[in-house]
């Protein structure tokens, strides 16, 4: 990916960050680069996620989903870092896969899941149960309800079902009572930074997407890491996201122009959520999609309150159709263009409409929404998100403070005494009722 | 609607609103809503739009549709306010209609349109093109787009399209020129205010859905506009969101539980943004679902900046799934419940895990998902809005700042001379490059 950082300079944008300001971030990131180079080295925890793109063996995930690879569905039964990179990579990727459809069991809303099962041709679809602890409440329970609509359906799941999990755990023990293909998820990789393991790619290669341009593309990300902001994209991207939250932009609009990446701006949500939200820091990521929000949250992005970064993703080379031409004289300047110029010319002027009212915001571009540019975009990414961790000083690849709701919720349906089950009851109401 | 505000008072929140702040907050809520009133009597533009549960004639869309009533997929052209009320509630309502497929081309991305058209029974889809002023840029190419799909497989379009539009303009004379069935823009109801009228229920028409009942629910909801926060749902909601804003809440996150309502997140997030994002004022929408963003957001919702209100929607009664029972020690607790225990258990834990950690959040009570309390729904979260617009002191029914960016993308493709369309040329740019 390329970055261009020039709209958050403080001559463009208030917020800004000054030219003086970039130096002294600099000398921060040279350090920082340092501590994630040494955390590399030793495979520590989190840091190892971006060794995945030398670690990873397309060949292993093929082989391992070689039982399925002719099935015309899959279904992954994952929740957060469990679905969202694989979805990420085959809903990017769907216009250059072999057809088979991907769907993602992602929610437990029950009507949503059984018209989800209803559409799906169970005698044709394979089954991608993704939880690393292999106890993820609702990974278990939703993967307990299709089985037994594979068995009510007379399809024979253990024959259809690719299980990704840590080395121990109630899925990998099933695993092996039913021998079910099984793959593992790498030890130091938290879910949101799998995307560029098994984890993300079992998707894909069931999908035939291309997993080596996938890693070629992240590959070719991770040497562009150095100890400088100005020659890495992704280190660039962390520190003025790090740096315009400082000064007062609390949030992060990702904002894609290319239907094919609305699931990318979700995965990055989390990744920027879950790492870097703690310690009372964290800049909030807000999704958005180009052109549809201009037409929802542009005006609030170029004249509400000055507490936004807006990060635009685009390709340089789309696929085009022409749009026809009319006689109607008020919209005949359509009719000269196609829709990719509509695109790319609405793009330039959302750019330019808050770079004009001085708001903040970044151009990421990629050569095209390809295999090997997407694994330069997750890389580039997680590599960005590790640096802000450092910038921020917080602990990037923990995740807290879900644990007291998980507690809580087994507390409620009986699976052990949890004191954060009580603390439920106590609600304080304050109820207007229709 | 009902809405428990007790999540979000100071005795339990930071940032949180004493019973003494909403006490004197009530004072002005009386004052606006004599405003209200006055603009709803004098029919002003916006408050017009609180009118439309009385005003809308479910007769006559049903009657204007009526040619495209057996179609198997209609497929709705329209951008911002002309997809998202009639995109929520097709989607909200999707178990309940019948059958028919409704698809929406609310973007210009080509690839994706493309693959959009491909996937529809051209000889059996209806086309429902929406445009007040019927000169949008990406509806209007749009629409000539998918015409032209239709000449090309030997489908009569002019047999298959309604045209929702104003009294004039070009989509207005192509309908006479045409002899299109077409329904008009009620006069003073922006785009995002008019899910009520047959901008958002032409789509409804034609899937089949029960248009009294949701005309019924709105008008439940406008029974109980008073000049209390006390006794009004959508005030207490309007009120509430502007206290926590003033004291810090500059996000709010809405997250419904359940699947069926995520399309609604995506409506409110452009009525609160475009309505209230003025003046530099404005509390930014973030669109959440539950239970998925429970593993994605919550980190942050629960251990980041005190910046943000959490909204939680949940219906009280939803179809159910059991989940089978497991051999799986670890696991039993889950065979002991429903999908829709868990759900049920998991919102209440998220909500007591934020409330534990002193985050404001309020919950907003469905009886279910069904077509009188979603027009409940639309109705009560519109009447928040201008509720909390008059607190604001904003120009609640404008969105200025898009025009900008509309000028700058006509210059760009020769349709006139306009000076925005010379900026974009003059970006600043710090390209860091691969």
């Amino acid at each position: 990916m390329d970055v261009d950082i020039g709209n958050a300079l403080a001559s463009v944008a208030s917020p800004g960050i000054s030219r003086e300001g970039l130096e002294r971030l600099d000398e921060r990131v040279a350090t920082a680069h340092e501590r994630i180079e040494a955390g590399r080295a030793n495979d520590e925890h989190g840091y190892a996620a971006l060794n995945l793109p030398e670690r990873t063996d397309p060949d292993a995930i093929r082989a391992a989903v070689e039982p399925v690879a002719d099935v015309d569905a899959l279904v992954t039964i994952g929740i957060g870092g469990s679905a969202l990179g694989a979805a990420t990579i085959t809903d990017a990727l769907a216009d250059a896969g072999d057809g088979t459809e991907a769907v993602y069991l992602d929610n437990i809303d029950p009507a949503w899941i059984t018209r989800r099962l209803e559409a799906l041709p169970l005698e044709s679809t394979a089954i991608n149960v993704v939880s690393r602890s292999g106890t993820t409440a609702e990974t278990l329970a939703n993967f307990l309800v299709v089985r037994e609509a594979f068995e009510d359906a007379g399809v024979d799941w253990t024959e259809r079902t690719v299980v990704t999990t840590g080395e121990s755990g109630p899925l990998r023990s099933l695993a092996n009572r039913h021998d079910l293909a099984a793959v593992s998820v790498p030890d130091g990789v938290p879910g949101r930074f799998s995307a560029l393991s098994a984890v993300g790619l079992v998707a894909a290669a069931v999908c035939g997407h291309d997993l080596e341009a996938i890693l070629e593309g992240a590959a070719a990300e991770a040497d562009t890491l150095t100890g400088s902001l100005f020659e890495c994209p992704a280190y660039a991207y962390g520190a003025t996201a790090y740096a315009l939250d400082a000064r007062g932009a609390s949030m992060n609009a990702m904002v894609p122009y290319a239907e094919s990446l609305e699931t990318y701006a979700e995965w990055f949500a989390q990744l920027w959520a879950e790492s870097l939200g703690k310690d009372d820091l964290g800049q909030t990521p807000v999704r958005a999609l180009g052109v549809t929000d201009q037409h929802s949250q542009l005006q609030l992005y170029r004249a509400g309150p000055r507490d936004k970064l807006v990060t635009f993703v685009t390709p340089r080379k789309t696929a085009d159709r022409d749009i026809p031409g009319t006689d109607v004289d008020e919209l005949a300047y359509l009719g000269d263009a196609t829709l990719g110029e509509l695109l790319e010319a609405e793009f330039e002027a959302t750019e330019a409409s808050l770079a004009a009212a001085g708001r903040p915001n970044v151009r990421v571009e990629l050569e095209s929404v390809d295999a090997f540019e997407l694994g330069g975009l997750l890389y580039g990414m997680e590599a960005a998100c590790v640096l802000a961790g450092e910038l921020y000083e917080v602990s990037t690849f923990t995740q807290p403070a879900v644990e007291w709701a998980k507690n809580a919720t087994r507390g409620l349906l009986g699976g052990g005494e949890f004191e954060e089950a009580e603390a439920v009851a106590e609600k304080t109401t304050l109820r207007v009722e229709r």
